[in-house]
């Protein structure tokens, strides 16, 4: 009789490694090993990574690169929504998370795997992630998860691993750190309280630019295709780029503290340049091209998305609507915009756009006058104030 | 037959001196100036003011203190619902606006006014507050509105009032500034358009605090009670205090680029310290002691109530509903929250609450875990997917 | 030097009759007059008009078919939505006024006409409906209004007609009856106070149904394709057949009390049989078929739609917007509705569709348990409650 | 040592009278039964259940009777907020199970009980609503589902009860009634799959009235105070004055398919004539006396507040917050509403309030126009086109 086949989300990490050992050894499974790349690690980093699992006994390891469809399926959107979770949290863990759980469930299923398992502790949101994809994708598996269940201190998994033979060095870092290509959270001793901030030492990224500088950005339909005059095809490497320019001046530092999806508050560091800059500028650039009522109903549905999104909802019908809406506002979101960058924080100066409904072409804010009268305006408040009016009048009347 | 009566809104400025003799000898009305004070004139000013209206030829000058007023009935309702207009702007000239015009309103109609006025141009939202609250509160007056209807040039007002005989020199600055208690507004040649931002030396408030600094603010029930160790009984007195902390930072400066009540799109820049500090500590305090459902109907009703008030739509029956909204949510809103100060910018560093619920009397992020099981979040997970689960079944067996 | 062209939006009646004279001879106007006719008209209806136009004097008459336009383009989106003002009015007239005054508006720029004009009176929505449409689509036409700006009592209009020489008999009904494609209204002296319904007599069908049928609609990714065992290509024909069965039972009658454009309340008597059976049929269609969150944004964007079109806003770039949007959610929207026809009522009998989330094949209400425990639902509930639980506890904790 | 106290909600049914015998002999409880009348048992009844509960070993059995509080605490704000579950269902069943359940908690509260115990199966709603509110209030206390966790048929069920000598007759009806204050819900075969109606005979109260007649309706802030000339200070007496009324005409049937907490979809017939004459006739009346602002946020908040109620969240912060809202809506929801009663439906004839925006004393539909002109009308609808014209320029000048 074959083993029966476990997929197992795998980072390298110590969870991870222990959740290999722990499957295939005491549990008996051929284990099948799978990193989503949503564009978080360098190739080194991944052949490591590779290198590790193989030594740890997993029957086979797949890498499955996926930054494109990352920022295709959902980045995307969440620069089309300008989607900061409490206007703070540009969702960078979420996103990713999510993305990557619905990614390993389609490889599990593709295999064939009768188990499917995760690392995940039993006190954060990321565990609801994977539960939610891997139940939804593919309902038949059995969910594993050892750390979770077992509830092992961080000492029993390295003695478990040592009694088995893996002689790896596991040190712990002081801030833990989760990077990604919309943006790297930090958690350490200060954000498990309310009252405390992040040294500037936990930071990722430490400061070694101290000039400021201006920059434009180029969208093309809401995606941004141009960074300080260089031009890309694929936005992923925009991205890139202005993470490259704009992480050294130590810019979009912030904490979140939010709801997590069991209830409790959760806080979390975070360093986000490239995010808050991106949806800064688009935001701003939509102000200009934009009508007051597609601003609107944009935040309304972009806000649920965002918290969908957070809780693991990924896989939601709505959330494909929501899409087709976002991407139908976007005709008009072309155009350049000016961002100023100096240590610590950023400003938008201006923007240029064909579609800028304040364009001089039109009449500038006083010249407009020209397209109305001072009666016009009068009858226009005449008009806008009579509910109110007869609201006041009926009112006095019954006092 | 004695002379009819117009209530003229008076700011002392060139418009408003036009009015007053156009009005007084032009048109034959006893002309009662009033000036609503809400915050933004020193006792000088307003000395001056007054004088200038007399001299003018004014029958009676008002000068109404409401800034207590003011506070209470709709900058309170900004900070408790954290309201930034568009995530930008809090709204410093529309909340004053819009308070002012009612309050002129309510005058006129105490004094028996048959006319009342304001010099407010044809292109901005201004003239649109001042005769939707004309029109509700004394809505058989008539509504004068010189500037906006005769579109005099500056040199042809100032031409008249020479004429006149008021020799005063009218000057006319680079960039034309409204000081508020909630927030200083700047417009220029560069907000005209779109692309440039204001230059150093536009920004009213120049930098002359270059070290940074902590200080803390002390919240009770959402109303901002303490800053920096000192206590406040009154509110108004906090937000002063605290702008003079912090506006020498030059933090608190943007650009707004907005919808205006007449459709076009407006841009201005402004500073605004406190407001902005203010609104990110509540808001961050929020985060800490109210429920998710509470944070995201606050949000909903919050921007509405701050897009009715820039509409000038203060006296709608709905804003009073909400304001009995937002109150019920302020009981837990009591907390210190701690702000870093530094040059351009600022950053809340933490909070510390007796209502905070991350608080470690239950058990902080990790311990929580004690209240319930790894299976009990594994049955979270079902049972939150089956929705989605089924739902892909269902459009699967239809492929 | 030619004369200048005006389009007027024509119906025929004694209005905009008396329009064509005064524009044509008191004004010097070459009218063209125009009819869109979006199925409230029999063929023989708008040959009478167009004789009458040209009796009238227009240069030209054009009867502009755009029934399966406003099926396409606006009916359609309206069923998607579900979309009842007020939970209560179809928007019978809304809609096909609004749709009308684009159509005439279209037609006026293609044509090149400097002038447009309509027969509405200054007391109602259609006014404000046609200026919006004309100011947008054909901004540099001049708008006249003369039944508005002269404010002629119908007397007057028939005098002025008869001094022309215009014979025609204007016979005023009790009721002024408006029919389109999605339903009839009614207005009569009942409507213009609160108090009265109106009576059996004022109904413009009158019942002649009396014994209860059971039919079947099928619903193809949203539209009606099949009425009562019939199939059709075009949905506009499922409607008609729909209403021939369904208005002789008296289903549909109501009066709406909503709130006009121009801010004072307005009470209309409807019948619309079909339009109120598809919405209920199709809305518990997707009830079975779509996920709580889709009927839950659904209802908030189409509620919205809705009201914009109802306030002229139907050139508002959001409304494309939404339009994707709901179109999107359509794609299983699939099945065959039972409803029970009676004199003055109906109701769904159920549903059966391939995409029903509650289908069998997955497990019956009872069934569906396998694929949970009892332990799961539990954990759910703890963690589900885990927010309310700690505050709860925190505000103990204070007391 | 003294036996642990567990509090079983008890209905007198199988399920809760196996609990009984269950928790008392197989876990050596103490067993308190508790029954939270809200106004759906008579006197015999809940003198008939309380011997059977004695009958059965419990050491004490209370009746909690709770139906003032039912109205003042829930469902006052369903009508206040014209809550429709989906344009539906009044939330009959939901809203008397939570607040009997948060009633229970609080009960095994108060006497310090060690355990709470529930019989609901685990296919449905209560248990979740169950689970919530022990969870929320009493939260050490042990929760016990004997009939959830053993998933007993009522076979298996009966003989247990038989075999410890409880010798009543345990007879199944066709159809499972839940009769309370704010209707009854029915469920039955038909019920468990899509496609039929319930049959005549399933319908609780069958229909005797079939002579039409007209009633009147008294709000007063809101609140049902008079029903048919007869005047109440307590409106649960209204309420059963209105049932008895029109229950007898078949009104308020009809079956509602919605979205379990438990993520599948479910189908309840209800007959529910008070409420959803109560809900017209208020919503009706609302429509004239409250601003076209106050009636959209009204829908949108007692959407949600239905919603979380149905969810068993009536304990959430924000529920509260928005019954303030609501309470401070209420103001001038004062007046009369007209409804004709006949077999199978009703209809809203008509309103008298002195707080209607209609009122003739402002002017009728026709005479307003006195309040502003033509002119007002075209300038309104000339600034409120503004953005829409400019964005079509825009667009076109883009092509």
């Amino acid at each position: 009789m074959s083993q029966p086949k476990v997929v197992l989300a795998f980072s390298g990490g110590l969870d991870t490694s222990f959740c290999v050992k722990y499957l295939a050894e005491d549990k008996g499974y051929e284990v099948h090993s799978v990193l989503v790349d949503t564009g978080g690690f360098s190739d080194e980093e991944l052949r490591t990574i590779e290198a590790n699992a193989y030594a740890l006994g997993v029957k086979q390891h797949a890498t499955i690169s996926k930054t494109s469809e990352y920022y295709n399926d959902c980045i995307k959107y969440l620069i089309f929504g300008n989607v900061l979770k409490n206007n703070t949290y540009p969702l960078s863990v979420s996103a990713e998370r999510v993305f990557q759980a619905v990614a390993v469930a389609e490889y599990a299923r593709e295999i064939g795997a009768s188990a499917i398992a995760h690392g995940s502790t039993g006190a954060g949101n990321d565990q609801v992630r994977f539960d939610m994809a891997f139940r939804i994708i593919i309902p038949d598996a059995e969910i594993i998860t050892p750390i979770r269940d077992l509830k092992l201190s961080r000492e029993a998994e390295i003695e478990y691993l040592t009694q088995k033979g893996v002689g790896r060095e596991w040190t712990k870092a002081a801030y833990s750190i989760n990077k990604g290509l919309w943006g790297t959270s930090v958690g350490g001793k200060e954000t498990l309280t309310s009252e405390k901030y992040l040294p500037e030492s936990a930071w990722p990224t430490q400061i070694t630019k101290t000039e400021p500088e201006s920059i434009t950005l180029e969208f093309e339909q809401g995606e941004l295709k141009g960074v300080a005059g260089e031009k890309f095809e694929n936005p992923v490497q925009a991205i890139q780029k202005l993470a490259a320019i704009a992480q050294p001046f130590g810019i979009g530092r912030d904490i979140h503290v939010g709801d997590t999806i069991i209830g409790i508050k959760g806080r979390v560091g975070f360093e986000a340049a490239a995010p808050l800059i991106i949806i800064k500028a688009h935001h701003t650039l939509e102000k200009h091209v934009l009508s007051e009522q597609q601003l609107y109903w944009k935040e309304q549905l972009s806000n649920w998305y965002g918290s969908l999104l957070h809780k693991g909802q990924f896989v939601e019908p709505v959330m494909r609507n929501i899409e087709a809406f976002l991407t139908d506002t976007q005709s008009h979101v072309t155009g350049k915009v000016h961002v100023y960058l100096a240590p610590y924080r950023f400003h938008v100066e201006g923007i240029e756009s064909p579609y800028d409904l304040m364009s001089a072409k039109f009449g500038s804010y006083g010249e407009m006058n020209n397209a109305w009268t001072g009666d016009d305006v009068r009858g226009f408040s005449k008009v806008a104030s009579n509910q109110v009016m007869i609201y006041a009048k009926v009112s006095e009347s019954n006092q």
